[in-house]
């Protein structure tokens, strides 16, 4: 049996290594030595980024002979490339390092989907300069709303231990552009700018350096007062400067391509230069000015709330927006993409555009913290695009938010766009498989925001299972419905925020906390009440609508025109509101609940006819986790109709499955989670 | 408010008591003084039976004067009646006390299901002379298999103290014909049999007596020995004989209208005659002589089986049939409705009808042991009727075993039929309202087997809930649906005993103990393995075929012709066989499983429709049950298809709502569930 066994291996080499999901979409098969004797892959250089592209095609490339060319006067290139292939040889050139091995890794991309790889003729310029991945991992290595297990860096064993994992981490995300990385979370240990650690954070630098990837560091704003026991940390105080200076120095003698700073300042608890009187452009400023001498830049993030009498999804607005102007040409604005944090679905955060002078960027969240951590299959390209997408009529028509924040319409010194990421040490990386997809939409969106979410997919599907149509399509088709889905069974109609306090994994639209900031609790956003359900953001109520240019201003503002998808955002509507089909608000809100149920239910149809397709393991895992996502789904469901209902009072439509919970049950489920795994 | 609240009350005076259940189907409205004026309830009697039949009409009567006669010349009435009406007055005739208060019920029943009050020619025979409730109650307030809180019985206060329920248990047994209670565990205790025990249920009898209900007692078969250190037990040592003589005695001293002692013996490790080399014969023959004299019976039970290899299904048939001519006349074997237990779906006993000159009665369990405890709605009247009228062909066509056991095909003294009830000390009696129905339609089918299910449910509907029709017509289908669902999703097509271990609540088909009893095993039933599933009845098997008579011998041993509902009860069938509809075997199981959920969650909507027609609290209580019960038909849907599965190798039909449980998981559910409540 054994013998059996090894001769089966002998066969079949190409699925030698476990289908655990730890190839992730890298799943290509090394040509054997035939194959590599009958093309040359040309390459003048010594540079390692780019005998990394080399040795990739070496390995795995099945197309004819290619040449590699770096021409560092194509600037117009940045870091993409332009391929040329007739049918008897492909010719690649890049004028940067790192776009050659872009080049590589699309050519190889092309030859996984069943692309045409002999004739081409491509150029390829990123649509941002700084495609970054924001780890919010902790120095004990939790990671806060991570869900797929510990985080990667073993500080106890750096700098001297590698894990195999820093390279693999470092050529998948190269394999999709990415060019950035945040070690740490932004919720910041001072320890990270310590000695110790700058050797550790180092080590990581050169594992990744030859993959194109630059590291950076989230600052605690405090580190000059915790870490060498300055008197405080006010940024105009010179000898804080200073000390900056001197760290940051210290910084680039390990670390000479050291990307910069990402900062969270005075935002739910975190230190900055408000606690000394000084604004957000103080703080950020003074950083910029301690980095600008490398090359380095300051991601300073707009999150900021306080528990005011102010609605907080106008909070980012009203601190920035006077702003503008104030800050270095080396800071960018790292704004969420919603006003509020991650939703199922929430408009753009009308910060973006607002603020003509400064540089903006994106921040997305492909970590599942509300959206089913890493047990709800939800494909989120889709919620990329509908941000990026989304039309802010800043400077008229034509003004989305990736055309603000990829300099289209500014001429801003670098442009960027971020995502917290979603990996662990998991075998998988992300614990649900199919999280994976959207590490990797986020990558190509970072690359080409117009890539259709439905492209990303596919091409994720064949790379990552098989370019068997039957199994590519519905599952295709499953991932593009999956976003809508999970909006139908947490929060539809522009509902936000009622998730079980902390954790943020289950419903609880019933949540208080005596003495709780009012922002943290979900009758702050639902507003439930006998007349009706919704935030009133119009004139009549905090009006944040008036943060929006005409025509959103209006359009929003109006019930009559407000898109159905996110009435309960801007509005307090009452239960018997005609919906656009007819229905009563509270029927709609019924129907679409039990839509998210019966699609979860759908989904699960689609997976368990695919089994044929694909190894046992990968969809026996897929398929578990869509157990949880449809028992989910149903306690959203219930918990959300049986709560409003109290108020409503009106009966859920008879035609819909009824409820299998008790709402008092519901509400006593504490689950034992914490912020981080 | 408080005083609004008033004035509604005096509006509503029928509203009056709680709508918590506690009124049973006993819901009449006391009529005014004006009502009782103008109408007479005549009565030329003292005895305290036809005094309450006289005041049950005086205080409810709304129709027409009524005249009471007892005429015991008319014996072919038995304990039933005659009623006549011509639109100015009623007659009511009875041979005995009983059957004038049994009338009284009558005509309060056709009054409050709208029936014409007026023009009646009414003759009602009970088809059972004995009509009786086996209460499993422990002396220590437990109930074997009881889901509906303590026992009723509170022996600590007995017999000084009468709980108030005591009267009101025996009129509601009386409203509907049941005569005979037994009021103690057939697992029993000897203690029963104390002289302080005695006087206890003497008081019960004493309470129960006005509503001509007779008290009788489970018979502890090692008594003499543990209550008064006589030796042994054994039936033929005079010495035992003479205690059971002396024991007798002194009951009939206390209770003179004692009915007789119910026995298991030799059975799940109870005492009995066979301890001693004896047969039941002579256990059941020892007690018979004994309460002879004064009119006892002894109800021998048949429930016997015992750790051998032979079939479990067989075993009361054979050590039963050879006793036949050897019991007394006054003993009576009680057999459970099917060979195993009181499975949801189980083929009649062929004993039935197997012993020509034993007179036989049906034991049915109202209790829900094996249908979901008092946590399911299942309408038990179609089970009790499908064993009624289940041919046996013992004497040819029209052999049913209702004929059998209610003395038309013999002559036998008396007749008697029997059911473990579901009563407890719970505020609604039973635990799930629409328990009671079973209550109520055994009783019911006990006086008149040939009511239909659909009668039976409507009239109780009638009086529990409401005479809307909107309410009445949905409800009553529901209820007729209720048992071939639960058959649907616990175990279809014959399936049977795949009951987690003991407590019998959820699905266990893995279920396993080292060195436990095979028959108390799941597989020992279900017999699943890569070919098929079913237990091999036929001959190629145990061959408990050949127990029943012809036709069904050959119509159940041969897989073409066997009842598809039946069909894994007597065979292995493959997994691949061709049912009637053209289904495999395995997908038609599939199918039965999920139609079951499906059926459920159509009760939840049809329940949830009529909101309005009924009190609150009763609409919410039975609405919290049915959410239970969709949640346990999912569960074991897929505890089963996921456990069978890996036999059958097969997938489930994938147009099929999918699994949201993994079997891993399932098959660690352990409920912290006892035997007894």
């Amino acid at each position: 049996m054994r013998r059996l066994f090894f001769l089966l291996l002998l066969l079949f080499p190409c699925s030698l290594f476990a289908e655990d999901g730890s190839q992730l979409w890298l799943r290509y098969t090394p040509v054997d030595k035939h194959i590599a004797q009958q093309r040359t892959i040309s390459l003048q250089a010594k540079d390692q980024t780019m005998q990394l592209a080399k040795q990739e095609l070496e390995s795995y490339w099945r197309g004819s002979s290619i040449s590699l060319r770096l021409d560092k006067k194509i600037k117009k290139l940045r870091d993409g490339y332009q391929i040329k292939g007739d049918g008897t040889g492909v010719e690649v050139v890049a004028a940067e390092p790192a776009g050659l091995l872009y080049a590589a890794y699309h050519l190889l991309r092309l030859q996984e989907t069943g692309a045409d790889i002999e004739h081409l003729d491509i150029e390829e310029i990123p649509d941002y300069d700084i495609r970054i991945l924001n780890h919010w991992d902790n120095l004990d290595r939790t990671v806060e709303r991570g869900y797929a297990g510990y985080s990667l860096w073993k500080w106890d064993e750096l700098p001297k231990q590698l894990s195999p994992r820093y390279e693999q981490y470092a050529r998948a995300n190269a394999s999709i552009g990415i060019n950035a990385t945040v070690l740490n979370n932004v919720n910041a240990s001072p320890q990270i700018l310590t000695a110790d650690y700058l050797e550790k954070v180092k080590a990581l630098a050169d594992a990744f350096r030859k993959y194109g990837i630059k590291v950076y560091l989230s600052a605690n704003f405090s580190s000059p007062k915790v870490l060498d026991g300055l008197s405080d940390s006010d940024p105009l105080r010179k000898e804080v400067q200073a000390w900056w200076v001197a760290k940051v120095k210290e910084i680039y003698t390990h670390i000479p391509d050291f990307g910069g700073f990402l900062v969270k300042a005075n935002s739910e608890g975190q230190p900055g230069p408000q606690d000394y009187g000084r604004t957000h452009a103080d703080g950020a400023n003074m950083l910029a000015d301690a980095l600008k001498p490398y090359g380095g830049v300051v991601m300073w993030r707009a999150f900021v709330y306080n528990p005011t009498e102010e609605d907080r999804a106008k909070q980012a607005y009203q601190e920035f927006v006077p702003l503008d102007g104030k800050f270095r040409d080396n800071v960018i604005i790292q704004i969420k993409n919603g006003p509020i944090d991650f939703q199922p679905r929430e408009p753009f955060t009308p910060l973006f555009g607002a603020m003509e002078k400064t540089p903006q960027m994106v921040e997305f969240q492909i970590t599942q913290e509300y959206l089913g951590f890493s047990n709800h299959l939800v494909y989120l390209a889709p919620l990329f695009k509908e941000t990026l997408d989304a039309e802010t009529y800043s400077q008229g028509p034509n003004s989305s938010v990736a055309r603000i924040t990829d300099s289209s319409l500014g001429n801003h010194q670098k442009t960027a766009i971020s995502a917290v990421a979603n990996i662990g040490e998991d075998t998988n990386w992300t614990g649900h498989h199919f999280a994976q997809a959207n590490w990797y939409a986020f990558g190509r969106l970072a690359w080409n925001h117009q890539l259709s979410s439905e492209q990303i997919a596919e091409e994720w599907i064949y790379q990552t299972f098989t370019d068997e149509p039957n199994f590519v399509q519905p599952v295709r088709q499953l991932m593009m419905d999956s976003r809508e889905a999970v909006v139908d069974y947490m929060m539809p109609l522009g509902l936000h925020h009622i998730f079980a306090f902390d954790h943020h994994y289950g419903p609880e639209p019933w949540g208080d906390r005596k003495g709780g900031r009012p922002d943290w609790m979900p009758w702050y956003y639902h507003n439930a009440d006998t007349v009706g359900i919704g935030f009133d953001r119009t004139k009549s109520g905090s009006d944040a609508v008036s943060q929006y240019h005409e025509p959103l201003r209006t359009l929003y503002g109006d019930i009559k025109s407000c898109p159905e998808n996110l009435l309960l955002w801007f509005h307090h509507v009452p239960w018997g509101h005609t919906m656009k089909n007819g229905r009563t608000l509270w029927d709609e809100l019924c129907f679409r609940y039990d839509r998210g149920v019966q699609d979860v239910r759908e989904f699960q149809k689609t997976w368990d006819r695919l089994e044929q397709y694909i190894d046992a393991q990968r969809f026996t895992e897929v398929q578990s986790k869509l157990k949880i996502q449809a028992k989910d789904a149903v306690w959203w469901k219930d918990a959300c109709l049986l709560y409003f209902q109290a108020f409503s009072n009106m009966p859920i439509p008879y035609e819909l499955e009824r409820p299998i919970h008790e709402l008092e049950t519901l509400k006593k489920i504490k689950l034992d989670m914490k912020h981080h795994n």
